[in-house]
């Protein structure tokens, strides 16, 4: 293959992604704060892909163009497509072996609660995790592009040490968010359980220069959930929050219900 | 708001979508099968939206197309965007209430196991869950444009009058999956898990008139599960699969791993 880089067996190798794309500040924070712990390899998005869920390319094809912006690193490419056909192509095409973890971030604006479904940078470290990978997406609480990170590079090398040295039988997938504040704020580190929220959605209509209506998606987050062990209250408290993540979406509790009351079969 | 429809109080009122487009042999199917049950409005994608996941749509507005091309029903539009998009659109912006029920398909290819994760079909589901509404998303497992949906048509009807006669309190969310069997093959219906399964990636390399190398995501589907209650089981012993869905990602095993062996706090 074209791209295929070797990486040193000896050495974890990192797999690096976001859903800003390539060029954006949180993805080069995150390199910084990991590279003296393993062999870096970037495959991050060329454009925003921001809100883009789950999403794979399956009507274009993909391009991979090598881009030489980080130091100290072992290879790094903009992929042409979403953050998850990021870590698919990472895997196949790029990569001589499966990587010790892959990264995701550092996003800017917070992934918490219901986000995780919506969220490239989270739905890329979920990717990572089908495919058992240990996987990390972090994001901090702040939109802006030139967010302050430096709370966020102690959090991300803190718990990327960790897991990379208490390797476990089931890979584990962490959605980590970060609260905006100052390093000397922080409360600490808390496993939560994602939060019981959701967006009010809000469509702005607007008529554009030919008369013809179209519409921008904006909405609120409401959290509805006033419990103390979600990622919500965590961040809100100053601490980090940190929930584990799956990828068995079935109800188990619903099944019993389904099976007692309906009757399908008869 | 520009397509405000009104719905009559005294009949269900039925929001149908898709990842096919509003063009697709099976959203007609869809309509056909459940417009004698309530009053029907369809938004779905004006373009086909396979594998586009839980995406939204940030950095474009949507437009909506009135698209009359469907008898019996109150209203029909074309949206611009994702699955997604059609359902949060349907509801800001041309409901005039909470829909009593959302169906999602007749999807064009089967969307068992992992793939709930990757579809258009089940993410505008699992949106309208996320809303509080009762929701299914139904796939059968043909890719043909042509596919024959007779079959298909009464599980539909049957799953979407049950759901409508008996409202849970918690509403249900549902993942259907129809076998490409005829109708006196069908063994009955299965209340299952989802399947541990995963794509195995080969991306296909191929080198453009410009001398460029671009990648076609393919692969193979590899069930890793052969336990009997699984939707993969189901669909390959005749029976047509139901997973009651949820979107809380939470890994509640791993937060006990966590709080026990990691030390963050330290």
């Amino acid at each position: 293959m074209a791209h295929k880089i070797k990486s040193n067996p000896n050495r974890p190798l990192i797999l690096i992604t976001n859903d800003d794309s390539i060029y954006s500040k949180g993805i080069r924070s995150l390199i910084d704060a990991v590279k003296h712990l393993g062999d870096v390899v970037v495959i991050a998005p060329s454009l925003p892909q921001s809100g883009m869920g789950h999403a794979v390319t399956l009507h274009e094809p993909l391009r991979l163009t090598e881009i030489k912006r980080f130091e100290g690193i072992l290879a790094s490419y903009a992929c042409s497509g979403t953050p998850v056909d990021s870590v698919k192509i990472a895997r196949d095409v790029v990569l001589d072996r499966k990587p010790d973890i892959c990264l995701s971030g550092i996003n800017h604006g917070s992934n918490s609660s219901i986000n995780v479904i919506y969220s490239g940078t989270m739905s890329a470290a979920v990717e990572a995790g089908i495919e058992a990978i240990p996987s990390v997406g972090f994001s901090l609480s702040d939109h802006i592009a030139d967010a302050d990170f430096e709370l966020s590079a102690e959090v991300v090398a803190k718990i990327t040490k960790e897991m990379l040295e208490n390797p476990q039988k089931m890979p584990i997938l962490l959605n980590v968010n970060i609260p905006n504040i100052k390093k000397e704020e922080l409360k600490g580190y808390k496993i939560c359980r994602q939060a019981v929220a959701k967006w009010e959605e809000e469509f702005e209509q607007r008529t554009d220069p030919r008369g013809s209506i179209y519409y921008w998606l904006t909405g609120k987050f409401k959290n509805y959930d006033h419990q103390t062990d979600t990622d919500e209250w965590a961040l809100a408290n100053g601490y980090v929050s940190i929930v584990p993540v799956q990828f068995d979406l079935t109800n188990y509790k619903a099944m019993d219900v389904l099976n007692n009351n309906w009757h399908l079969n008869d």
